[in-house]
This record gives structure tokens, sequence and C-alpha cells, in this order.
């Protein structure tokens, strides 16, 4: 019943870099607003923008053993992603496994759990996404899995899915529709880009998004 | 039952400005203690002390259409205080509703909910407290009404309240008692620049403030 | 029943130093993963890591009266350690008591309530502990106590127990096993770092630990 | 600064009543979804539903003082209405007081804060809503008001206003509109009576409310 | 994109209903301890305990259009499980919901939102599994989806997954694996019958599962 | 480091038994407002009120190896307290401990995390506070100790205090302070009946307790 599924298809990182880009907030708008984790998930230090391919983990409550055997299973443009069977706030994961992490490629840690070292993590430059902060230990003595469906934060995480995260949230981009995923984003971002300067030019939103008509139909009423 | 109150009362923004610099736990206590919200708000990031005149905005969950109605209603010295009809961590706001209150003048916002592109608006310094910070979009699908009473986070909030925000917490000063809370605030601070001084030198709180009689006449016991 | 302790035993400030250098997650799993508050006692501002003597105070709900009598009882090379008898969001804490504490020599506050003058008591270099930031006032109207027993954040706490904190969180030795912990703490660390080391290099964690064998003696199956 | 005020206007019991029966959840509907305190107010014991005219109090946290001095302002009808000034899960309130109010014709208490012995509370039918249940003791030391505007639980409350609690939460009815709301409450009972006999009738709400075009226009697709 | 699945895979009600015999804790055990939703979703009313064939609702926060559409796809021995697509306390469903789906042969709902009418809920014995409880109504102006894969509370559900509910929480059953959890589940209760009669006539679990070589193996010390 | 002791003082039972008459909240009172543990201790099943010696046990996460191990230390007259090393919400007891725990003898489980089989436990009338209810289930890996100090839920608890338990939460009494603490919880109970009586008379809290001068003193205003 627990296994390490070795072999998992993964996204160009081509386009894995060019999601990372463009961000979790407008990844999600154009995925049509799914796949995002929950807000709680937030960045242990703050201002790094990632993508990767998801490398999924199953772990026990308060037990960091299969994050040691998932590392294995990582390279060059993957993200760890972890979830334990029930809640959790230990301090799972620390500055050597971001080491054994970091010599490999990975770009980033996700878990629904503790983690600590955050000062050596910044140092060191490895970004981590966590529910809590906490020094509490783990111990090593029940299974998991790596690279099995879990669900992280809310959201259902594929092995393989593309994984987008900043200081916003993180995204979870299903794996056949990272393509779309891009492209749609692209065309957000052109969009943004040209409303931004409008707005910046004094323009209302009122009137560049044509709103005036719909409010007025469903009863807005101004008055002094 | 939807409105846009067009015409609020405003605090002149000297006074507005004064207050700023006063922050707001001195002015929570030159109140008397009232008026302070929830500490779930928190700054989207640190650092920014502002004051403002608000502009109130009551939205639906997960739908910041009247966000953009109220753009309009702004002006140079305002604060943007928004409230949800229920609970809701969804992202209402990011760069492009901020570059459209900044080019108004308007000083920051609070939000009992979510905002997104964090990073963005610190690169802006446009200054945000929020309860949530989420990537989730939101709707334009429901009405809600600008400069009404609202409660955001534990507090009362009238149009032309003036906010009072910085990393300690969000203080609302209702209208007509700017002057006075101006007044109470600067007393406050020439007394404690003195107790400071008296502190820095090494005299104790118990003599500066006279507390040891009281002390004793509770009860309080000093063992070894 | 509301008692001032004057007089509590201390570990030799070269001892707490040191510990303070190993830090509070290799503190914690030296002594055997025990001693730990929670998580939710976050640092006001990051990027201190301190260690000192406990002075305790057990204060009553959004009451600050006993930290201005626990000043008195502060020397150089201790950190206060507060715990409200229920629980409270307030601001008990500011620059005015900071500055009292500092020039006493006090390196540090711990406390399971909140604090305010976030920003001044990052300029004043003085770290703080909190559950809650919040410019939330409080009075002074109810005894407590001194340089008792405490529990704070979960953990007990006794006065003159070595008090380790840091971006990961805080850790309480007890007094009388200080020597012992900063021993185990040093071995540990060295430990790591020829761990790291190896890491560093490519090795796994599976092989280092000699994992591989346990994990399939449990019935972890590798599959493609 | 702290007052009790004495003379507040009320409702008609009669209309009181009528709005009591209606329940929170239908209120509620009637008066647009506004005005509802927040889903964490839960009934200390199960299966009552009342109205009363808001007796409000403003206390200190972990102080119950001032509940002391409402007993006197309240009436046959009424229902106590309490809020700290900031958070807390203190036992505010117990079998004493509940036995004080409900000599004086008093229907029940909504406190933002604990209550204790719910057993016996039960026990008297005396209702009371609180967002925690607590034994921990309060002290008498500050002054709090009594019958001045508060926010409870996230909705403005005026001395006078209508409060309608049931196990759904509690609504509060500001005092002006209280006979529209009675009668916009009244029609959706009605309403709701036909509609509920249809669809016991095997009818579906999709045909009953005339939803399927709208659905169909907003592109909803079956799919097999 | 939003989409209604009209056929989806059930399991035969014999099955189900042996499931709903066996209770959410046995089944969970049986299955291996995994697909047990969050323990924040609790039994709006207490003492049922079922079992059905989930019909799944994707739905927008505060919005509860879809549940409308969702009825009509119910039949006999069904479980409807909704979840929001960000996190949502208002009250989506009560009396005339259950009407319908009672009328239809549904059998309880699980939703990780609101709930109200929690009084009328247990008069007509319709069981209902929430996160909250409130009364605060939903609009119905956003799609969602009916029959596609959700995540509910933390657990993946596919439409057609049987759904265990208790006092003790709610449980998901792969349909594909609904055989071999009701195997498995049998086996447990007979196990445990013996072992509830061992214990009842004075037996220790340490004797009866054979824990003390392990333990002392572990190195638990035993002390006077 | 992991021990069991089996010797420890316990309270005789003619003392515990007149506590527990008396309740959680006189105790509380009754011994200064200290011990009480927090109030998200609450009872599984509600109407019970018991007192008890403490048996301690100090669990793992989600491992509930060493209830099991405790259970052969509790008799007659005994409360089972249990503690996880860091926070936890799993299913660590149901109907077969406490088949086991009620055969001899002991009143009720004390448990800083989630119980399971409610619906068993109430029908056996074996009453449990915890923080949570669920049925996801725990593993047998990892040892704890037993009869040793723990804290739980805030409160510091040693093997052989005295717990008093009902709907209004769950009070630790030091060993050597439970006769105190009874003969103060008797004298508080029979003022009661008097301040009771005099209440359900009609006479004020105000009169009573002698509370208008000290409030006029304060400046308490009476308006009209």
């Amino acid at each position: 019943m627990n296994v390490v599924r070795r072999s998992i298809g993964r996204t160009d990182l081509a386009t894995v870099d060019a999601l990372g880009e463009c961000g979790a907030a407008t990844v999600h708008e154009a995925m049509g607003r799914v796949g995002l984790m929950r807000p709680y998930m937030r960045p242990a230090w703050r201002g790094k923008r990632i993508a990767g391919n998801a490398v999924t983990v199953s772990v026990a409550p308060a037990d960091n053993w299969m994050i040691h055997v998932a590392v294995e299973q990582c390279r060059e443009g993957d993200v760890l992603v972890v979830s334990p069977t029930s809640e959790c706030d230990a301090g799972y994961f620390g500055e050597l496994l971001a080491t054994s992490l970091q010599v490999r490629g990975v770009r980033g840690l996700v878990i629904e759990a503790g983690v600590r070292d955050v000062r050596e993590l910044e140092e060191m430059s490895f970004p981590v996404w966590s529910r809590f902060i906490s020094a509490q230990g783990t111990v090593k003595a029940t299974l998991g899995s790596v690279n099995v469906p879990i669900v992280c934060a809310g959201a259902r995480v594929e092995p393989g899915d593309v994984i987008v995260a900043d200081d916003d949230g993180v995204m979870v981009v299903p794996r056949d529709r990272a393509g779309e995923a891009l492209a749609a984003s692209r065309a957000r971002l052109e969009k943004e880009a040209k409303t931004r300067e409008r707005l910046a030019a004094g323009e209302l939103g009122l009137d560049i998004y044509g709103m005036r008509e719909t409010l007025a139909a469903k009863g807005l009423k101004y008055i002094d």
C-alpha cells in the first residue's frame, strides 16, 4: 500500500519557467480560478517566485521519513509537495534536507505542515511554502508514499503537476493543461499591461470595463 | 437598498497627517482605548505608517465589484476601507486596483478579506492592511454599497472617519473627535518622551508611576 | 497568594550564550524533543537569535501591571517570559517597557499575548516573541506574580530556566539540564556539519542514515 | 466616558414576539441579508428560539462588573447583549446572574465571550448565545458602559434593537425597521410554505424558481 | 467549463448500507487510515449514522445556485457532497432544500460551508455534516459544476464514491474499493468484538496485543 | 528517558467525590482562579460531572501506544489525562480503550487531542473531554511516558492531582491543596446559595455586593 513511484511525467522546463514568470495569481485567474491552495500556505521567507514539477509525498503526522525517500526521486526543476495524513504542525524540514534538495536542482518545498531553520533556508535562498514554522522535531517510524495523488492545503496535486508559488500563494496546474495555462496567462498579462497603462493615466475601471450600465440595471443608486 | 453616497464629510489633511505621525497605538490610547480593529488585520508588507479619510465599502463575499465603484469616490488623502457581508478570504484587490487608487492620491487599503500581488504592492509602495493574503480570484455579480457605515474587523467605521494604520494595527477615529484625538495624542507623546528619558536613565516605572503603594495595598508580597 | 520572588537561581552566561549560538531547533532536538513552545509564538520582527535566564510573570488578562513589577527583578542576561491567566490578545508591551528592560541588560521578551510598537522595537533591536501583535491597551488593576512557575504557550517555565529563541521558535531548557543540553547540542551540531558536507556532495540521506533496509523491511515498494 | 443610559426606546413586545416566531434565518433573509452576527456565536444549550429588546453592555476583557450594572437597566422582554473591548474567552456569566435576569423577565443573553454553569442555565431554561464556554473567572475592576452602541460578533447593536436568536444564530434588527422586518418575514414564510408543499410533492426548485433558462444562458452544460 | 454530469457510477445499496452499519471510524481503519475528512466537519445534529453514493457539487463562495441544479441529479441512496471554491461560512442549505432531497430518497448532506434551519433539519430527521452553522444567506449568480471530482474538507471525492458519516466524522470510500472496504470492515468488527469481550473481562491490551516485549525493546522503563 | 511511574500519591476518594459535586467553576473560583484548562477542552457528550485522581500520559503525535501502557497504571477513582508532545487532532481513543478503563473503575478521560466512537462512549456512559472529535486513526510506534508532569490544554498536571470536569470545563487541583480546595468550594457554595435566594427575590447584585459606591468613585455616570 505504501509505494514510491519512480517514473512520472514532467513538463518541459521552458514551459514551467514561463509559468513561473507569470506568477500564482495570474495563472490562477487564467485557469478559471481553480487549483489554488488555501491562503494559510505562506512563504517561510518572502520575495521568491518559482515554478517546478511536483514530486508528491504523503507523510504520517510528525514523521518525516518519507521526505528522505522522496529526495532520491527529485531532479532538476522539481518542487517537493508534502502533505500529512492528518493535520500536524511539527517541523518536518530544515536546512539539511534543503541542502540535499538544492544539490539536485530542486526549486523549493511546499508543505502543509511545519518547517524550521528559517534563517538558514533564507541564507541558502531555498524557498519554502508551509502552513507552520516550528522547531518541533519529527520521528522516522511510519511509511508513507512518494508520487501518489495527494490533497495539499485543499488542492489536488498529481505527481508531475506544475507548481507556481510566490508571495501570493501556491497554484497547482494539472500537467495536461500546462500549455493552455501558459497561453492564457500570457494573454492575461498582455491585457493587464494595457489596462494598467490606462488606469495609471487616470481612467476608471468603471469605464474601461464598461460597468456603469450593468450596475444601473442591477439597481445601484447614487445619492448625495 | 444598495447605494453609493457621493458626498461625505472629511477631516482636513493637516489634522489627518498629524494623527498619522502619532501612530495607531498612541492614538488608540489617547482616545480611551476604543476604536481599534482586531489584531488579525496585518500589513501585507511592513514598515508604513499612514492616516487618511475613510471611504467605506460593503462588498458581497468573493465579489469585488463595488471596489471598482468606490475608486471613483476617492480623492487625495483617502483610505479605502472594505468589509464583506460574510467572512471571506478571497483576494479582492491587487496591483491594478492599487494603480487606480494611487493615481487618485489614495493612501492605502484596509480590508477584512484577502489581497494579492503583495510583491507588486510593496514595489509600488502602496500599503495594505488585510486579514488574508490570497491569490484567489473574485467575481463581479452582486451589488454592495459605498460610503455607508460598516463594521470592519470588529470596529465601526463611518465614511469620513480618520483611519490611522501602521505595523501595530488599524485605528478608527470618529470624524467629530479627530481634533480631540490629535490633542490627546500629542499630550501623550510629550509625556512619553519624558518617561522614556527617565527609563533610559535607569529609573523604574514602579517609581515613575508611583505604583509601589497601590501594589502593597492590594496585597502583593515580596519573598526571597 | 500574589508574590514576587526576588532570588532565583540562574545559569552562568557563558553556558547561556553558548546555548543561544546553537539555536532553538538544535537545542530542542538535543534535549529529546521536549520543551518547545507552540509554533504560534512568532518573532515580532525576524532575524535575532538569543538566549537568557527566564524571569517569569503571571499576569491577568489585558492587565500589564505585573510587567512593571517584574522589570525590577531583571538583570543582565535575563529574558522576560509572560503568560496571562486566560487567553488574551491585548498589547501588553511596547517601547517604553523595552527601554527599561534594555537598560538593565535584558535580552528579550517572550509573551503569550500581544505586543505593540513593533517598528520601534526593531529599531531598538529589542527582540520579542509573541502570540499577537496588537495596539490594544491594557489596564493596571489586578495583581499577578513574578518568578513563579508558569505555563507559556504550552511549555512549563520555571524562573531561571534558560530560554533559547530565534526565528524557529522558543525553547525552554530546565536550569538543572543546561549543561547537558549544551553538550548534546554541540555534539549534534558537529554531527550535522559532517552530514551537511556529505549531502552537499550529493550523497543521499537514505544512504548516510542507512534507511534502505528498514524501509524495505517495513514493506515500502518501489514501482515504475 | 463610561456611562449608563437609563432610558432607551424599545419595540412593543407583540412585534418582538412575532419576530421571534419567524426565527433568525427568516428575519435575516427578509431584511436583505444584513445584521447577522458571526456564526461563532452558538447557543450554550440548543433548542430555544427567542426575541427581545437589546440592552447593550461594553465590558473590559475578563471583567464582568458592568453586567451587574446592566441588570438594573433590564426589564420584561429584554435581551442582554455583551461585548468586550478586546477579545476574551473568560466566563463572564453564570447561573447567579441568570437568576437575577430571569426574575426581571429578561429572555436571554448574547455575549461575545465565555459563559459558565451551562448545565444549570439549561435546567433554568435561560438561553445564552456565546462565543466560548469557560469556567474561567473574571474580576470587577474596570468600568465599561451600558446602553451605548456596540459591535458584537461583527454586528452593530444599538440599545433597543430587536434581537432574534435560535439554533441558527443571532440576528439584529434595527429598532426603526422592526415593523418592516416583521411584514417581510411573514411574507417570506407564507411564500416558503407554498414552495415547501410543491417541493414535498416532488417538483424541482429548478422549475419552481424558473432557473433553467438563466443557467443555460450563463453556459451551464449537461453531459453524460 | 461548468458542467453537470448526469450519469455516474454508483455502488449497489446493499453494499452501501452494510458500510453504513460499520461506521466511519471502522471503515477508515479498515481502508488503511486514508479518506477521512478533516474533523471540523461535524454533524449539525447528532446521533445519525448514514452511508450513500456521492453526488458532488462545486459551488462559488456564498452562492448556492448549483445545489438547486444538483437536486435533480440525485436519486434514492445518494448523499450530496458540496465544496466551495474558496472558504466560506455562509448558510447554503436549509429545510426547503432538505425537503426536496428527502423526497428523492437522498440520505444526507456533507458540506464544507454553513447550513441553517438546524432545528427543522433535526425534526425532519435529515442529517447534515458541515463546517459551520450559519443563518447567513447566499446568492444565485455564479455557475459551478455537478458530479466533478472535488476536494471536500481535505478529502478527494469522486462522484459515486461511497460516503460513510456519523458522529465521528465523514469517510470517503473510492467506488472501486467499496467491496474490499466492506470485507475489511467486517473482519475488523469481528476481531474487535472478541477484543472487547476480553477487555471487559479485565484483560489488558498490553497482553492481548502482545506489546510488552516491543515496549521493553524500545527502552521503556518502569520505575516506582 | 521514557518512563512509567507505577506509584503515585492519590487523594482519598471521599475528598475527590466531594470536589466533583462542587463542579469545575466553583472549584476554580475557590482556588483563586488558577488551574483551569483552556476552553477548547469540551465534553464529547454533555451532562456528566466527574472528579478523579490524575494518571498522566505524554504521547507522541498521532500515536496512542502509551495509552495502552497507562491503562495498567489506573485504578478505581482515576481520570486519565493525555497530552501529545506536539499538537494533534487524531482520534487516540475509542470504545475499546474505554471498556478497558471502565472495568478498572476509571471515571473518565481528558485528552488534548481527538477521540472517536462518540456515540458508543455516550451509550457506555464513559465521559471524555477532548479538543477534537475525529475518526482519524493513530499508530503504535513511538514511546512516551506515564505519570510524569505534563502540560495539558495550558494547565500543569502532576500525577495524582485531582481533576474536576463537567460541561463548563476541566479543572486541575494540585494534590496538596485538595483539602483546602474542598473547604473553600463548600464555603463558596454556601455563600452562593444565600445570594441566589436574594437575587431570586429580586434584590440586585449592585446592592448585595455593595458596588454602587465603588462604581461612583471610579466615575461611572448615569444619564437619561
